[in-house]
This record gives structure tokens, C-alpha cells and sequence, in this order.
């Protein structure tokens, strides 16, 4: 937080902290808010959406991975933070561990200890393309969450990688969350959905990442039938509903060329910049997804928070420190994020590249 | 729920239950939206809120109640609901008890649960108003959460009542919330927000009643300023922002000459709804604000709720049985909402006025 508000101040600052796409949404997005400005929807909606969407998201499931899910398993949420809250209030009671992957998405462990849940860090391992083996997985949790692709490192697990981890948590009677959302943006490996494994996961998903539309404020989650009323009655008390004209306008997301040119420009920056920064410095795992590089700085410094700040100030360049993703390895790990234009991304490079040519790493 | 569902399925049912206004918002709110659709408001916005919208409301305190409050103090929200959580998890921990008046709207005794937190009900008398007195504050809270006008009995409490409830609380050591999600519909009484009295109280309001913004969730907070930036902490891990066109709309909502005909529109309604229900019903006390009447209807069945069911079958008028607002006399209670057209109340009110000339207590 102290680097984004410094970053701001920044005139000509290259931003790779950013975790939000800079794309627009497919226009059929805005086509179907204006319908429903027109007929002015402004009341509140069924607390787990409209019907319409949650088909909308069942049809999905089909067409992109094959797999059938009754419309009746959705709960559309306000973004997948939403979603978070509504999943571990669902799953845990208080005190209850929460087992997360290390490095993983902060707001996961902050979001389980405001509700009274205890985060427990798995480290994944670097010798692992920062995976989880389903042999990790510690037998004193009650919620397993899980993402792939991940944020930080861009890892993606592939199909027999997420069976695994789902029987496994079968297995052990832990509840498995599968994060989904960076879905859409894996670059060359093919990849399926937790739900195809098993009708008893919750997986998590939203309009923000691939659908270009975070300011929204909209996800959704596929829930085991049994879970689904009792979800209904969290999220009508906690949020009454999803913003209406969002769900409308998400009706209009699924417009699968246009979201093929967004992967396709995704993938393109991914390379450019995986391309442009490997020679001076440290990536161990190809990135695979979501729009990220897990970038190891330890032989520069150990502390990459110190090291961030010197960055933004000395190559005017924010890049995210990894501290906040994790306790064990973080320190050692800054984020760059390709969520700007290439030239934008180009220009960091260089300046990353003079930055680091001429860094004193005795110091 | 259970009513309210099948509610639904009686094709010309007459809804009573409904606390969501029929009414549309200021014409310029759907302008501000306009505009901002074709700024194409896509991102995320300061987990705060956008600053525009901040310093407008800043100025609504200013114009409406005549208190200075700074936009630095104010927190936009995912409606009046997600405030209530930002709220709660600022002021208490695990097992804290949080004070409510009983009877109050049922969100806040669930969603204090579903954080971990004890609701401790307060019983509000008739002979009061359905009022708290201050003296009635017990020790042993941790937070005081009052609201008026009060969901669901209309209260409005006076200016003196609200500063000796501030006063009070601060004597004790007590927090309090203030919910104001109501303010504009109080029909004949002065009135004030907790703020003219202390800088040191959450009043909590939004867009969703007087301003008829349902659907775009949205709400706000004004804090003490040593809490603003705890409360920035949670807000951006448990929703990221509030939806970005929201917010943008938002800022046409301040017009006051449209709001005051929304104030009419209510107060007619109020009085069409009172004065033809009261010589059949038993109003206990005169409804000043809100759009509800507490009926008790002890002398007819001492369970509302199976009385409510035999009205929606019977006279095919869906009203909201009291049990779910408190747990001390709200089963001889229900609740009427006046949020729909004159006709529809009048024909409402014929219908009951038949139900309960028929209806035979002694059952």
C-alpha cells in the first residue's frame, strides 16, 4: 500500500504492481447494461442472482470445459471477495484452520482472520513450480483453498495435479475451494475445472480477470447442492444482492472470440516481458497463467520490501514485494504484473535492466 | 422466506412484505451513469470510494444537517450491509456482545453472528415508543447499534433521545452505531444524525431507501478519523471497492427538490395505509418515518407468523411476520411496508379489513 500511494505521485512511473486488467470488456458487456438501464433495473435481485446469468454460467461450464452444472449450484456474489466470505463462512466455524498455499493471494488470509478462521501456510516449492503436492496437504485443516492459475507465480496445476488434490481432500474430509479465477488466461497447457473431479467443491470464479470487468464488483461460485440454501441466507444477509445492472451487463461476458484476442494480447505481454527480464534476473518456473511473473530477487537483497522502494524511487518502476503473499519464502520474491501496454512494458524493462546492471548487492 | 416465496406464485397478491422502494431515483443519477458508461469506469476505484463522491456526500451532511463533516472521514460501501461488517469487525472481537434493540432489522443480528460476534437484544417497550431509553444501555456491550427511523416500527427518535443515547455510551465506554439508512423519510419531526452530538460514533447510510437506489448497492460510512484508515484495511480485502458506476450515479442522487416529492409520495402512502387499517388494527404507537407499520395482533393470534400465512392464503396480502426482528413480543407483532401504489394499498386494506372482520380468535 505505502508503494501504490508513492507510486501515484510518480509522474512517469511504469506500473507492474497492478493486478487489474487494463482491457475493455467484451461490447456486448455494454450492450446489454444500456438494455438494461432502458428498463431500468434498480431494485434488488434473487439473493443468488438472476436466472438468466446463472444459466448464462452453467451454458459456460459446458461450452468451455465440457462439464454440466445445474444453474441451481450458482450463487452470483458481489466480485469473488464476496464469494471468499461467504465460502469460508459456509465451510469453518471459529478457530478452524484454513489451509492456503504459500505464496498465495493476501486478501484469502486476511479475509479467513477477520472472520475469526486461522490461516495455515503451505510453502509450495520452487522445485515444484510452486505447487502443492496433494502429499502436503496437513491433516488438521478444515478448508483446503486452493488457486490455479496462482497469484503470484503464475503457476497453473495441470488436470492430474487438481485430481489428485481434490481426492486427497475426499480422502482426509477436508473441504477443497477451488480459486478460478485467472481461468481463461492459461497460455499453452490445457486445464479443466475442479467440478470436473467432484460435485464437492466450491469453486470460485468472476468477471474480473478475463472478462475485463473489475470495477463491476462481480463473481460467482458453484456450490454442492446441499450448500446452496445455506449460502442463499449468507448472502442475503451480508450483501442482500449482487449489484443489479453488473449481472445484466455479465450476461453480455461470454463473447469467446473477443475473449480470445484478450488472451492472445495477455500472452503476448507475458512474453515479452518473461523474455525481456530473464537474462538479469531470476525467474524459476515459467509462468503459465494469470498475468503475472514470481520474480526471486534474494541475490540482490534479502528483504525485496527494501528492495521495492528502491526500485520505484531510484528506476521509477512499482513493482509489488512479496511479503504480503505468504510467510516463508516471500521475502525473497518480488511481483511484476504485464497489465499495461507493451511499450509501457518495454520501457520497465530497461529501466529494471539499468536499475539491476548497476546494483551493489554487497550493500 | 417461506412467505415471501409463495408470495410470489398468488398471481394477484397485494405486497406488504417488500422493503425495497418502487419509487425511481433522481433523473440525474441515471445521467451521472450515462456519463461514466461512456468514460468506460471500468477499474477498481480507492477501496474508500471515488473522491468526487466523498466530498459530495461531505456536502450532504452540510445541507441537510448542517454539520461539517470532512470527506476524509467518509467510506463508501457495498450498500448500508457491507458497512455493517466493516463496522462490526472495527469495533469488536470474537464473543464480544453487540447491543441491538429488539425490536430491529434482522441483518444485523445475523451477520453479527455469522462474524462471531453475540447480538444482545434490548427489549424496546410500546410505552416508549418502541424506543430505547438511555438508562436501559447495559454495561456488559461492547457496541450499541440503533437505527431511526427504525425498521420496523417506524420510531423516529427526537434529537434530545439520540444525544443522551451518544452520551451515555460515551460514559460507558460503549461504541455506537447510528444507522440512518432511513433519514429523508421521517415525515413530520425534526431530526438530526448522530454526528451533530460526537465525532466518535459510525453512522452508517446509503443510496438504497430514501434515494431509491436499491439494485446499485451502495452505501457509506462516516468514521472517526483514527479508524478510517483500519476501516480502508478491511473494506479492500473484503470487497476490493464498491462497483465503480455505482458510485458514479451516485453523485446525481443529491437533488432535493425530486427527493422531497419521494418524501410525499411516502407520507401520503403512510397515511392512506394508518388511517384505513387503524380502527380494525392495533397500531400501538404512530408511525413517523421509514415506510412500515408495526401491527400487534396478539388479540387475533399469539403466533404472527402462522397468522401471516393464513392472510397470504386468505385475504392474498403477503405481510412480514415479526419473529425474525427480535426475540421478546415480536411474535404478536407484523409488519406492513408502504412501498407500493395507492390503489394497490387500498385494495391491500380492503382485503385485510375483510380478513380480520371474518377472522375468529378464539381459535
Amino acid at each position: 500500500m505505502d508503494i501504490l500511494s508513492k507510486a501515484k505521485n510518480i509522474k512517469d512511473c511504469i506500473h507492474m504492481e497492478i493486478g487489474e486488467p487494463d482491457l475493455e470488456p467484451p461490447p456486448s458487456v455494454y450492450e446489454n447494461l444500456e438494455r438494461a438501464i432502458k428498463e431500468k433495473r434498480q431494485g434488488y435481485t434473487p439473493s443468488l442472482g438472476i436466472k438468466e446469468l446463472r444459466e448464462k454460467i452453467a451454458e459456460h461450464y459446458y461450452r468451455f470445459y465440457g462439464v454440466e452444472i445445474s444453474p441451481e449450484r450458482i450463487a452470483i456474489t458481489p466480485g469473488t471477495s464476496g464469494a471468499f466470505t461467504v465460502a469460508y463462512t459456509l465451510l469453518a466455524t471459529d478457530g478452524d484452520k484454513i489451509g492456503l498455499t504459500d505464496p498465495s493471494y493476501p486478501c484469502y488470509k486476511n479475509i479467513a482472520r477477520i472472520l475469526g478462521f486461522e490461516p495455515l501456510f503451505i510453502n509450495t516449492k520452487e522445485e515444484n513450480g510452486y505447487k502443492l503436492k496433494p502429499e502436503e496437504i496437513p491433516d488438521n485443516i478444515k478448508v483446503l483453498h486452493i488457486s490455479s492459475p496462482v497469484n503470484p507465480t503464475g503457476a497453473v496445476y495441470g488436470k492430474e495435479e487438481i485430481k489428485r488434490i481434490v481426492e486427497v481432500c475426499h480422502e482426509k474430509g477436508i473441504y477443497l475451494i477451488s480459486d478460478e479465477i485467472y481461468h481463461g488466461l492459461i497460455y499453452e497447457k490445457p486445464y479443466t475445472t475442479a467440478l470436473a473431479f467432484s460435485d464437492y467443491v466450491i469453486v470460485i470464479n468472476g468477471f474480473s480477470k478475463f472478462f475485463c470487468m473489475p470495477g463491476f464488483r462481480i463473481g460467482w461460485m458453484i456450490l454442492p447442492e446441499r450448500l446452496v440454501r445455506k449460502a442463499e441466507i449468507i448472502i442475503q444477509n451480508m450483501f442482500i444482492s449482487t449489484p443489479t445492472l453488473s449481472q445484466y451487463a455479465a450476461l453480455g461476458a461470454f463473447d469467446y472470440e473477443y475473449l480470445n484476442k484478450i488472451r492472445e494480447t495477455f500472452k503476448r505481454r507475458r512474453d515479452i516481458l518473461y523474455n525481456g527480464i530473464k537474462d538479469f534476473l531470476d525467474i524459476k518456473v515459467h509462468p503459465e497463467g494469470a498475468f503475472y511473473l514470481w520474480v526471486k530477487t534474494e541475490r540482490f537483497h534479502k528483504d525485496s520490501l527494501k528492495l521495492s522502494k528502491e526500485i520505484l524511487e531510484k528506476a521509477r518502476v512499482a513493482v509489488t514485494p512479496g511479503v504480503d503473499f505468504g510467510e516463508n519464502e516471500t521475502k525473497k520474491y518480488i511481483r511484476l504484473s504485464y497489465t499495461r501496454r507493451e511499450e509501457e512494458l518495454k520501457e520497465g524493462i530497461e529501466r529494471l535492466r539499468e536499475f539491476f546492471s548497476n546494483y551493489d548487492s554487497r550493500k
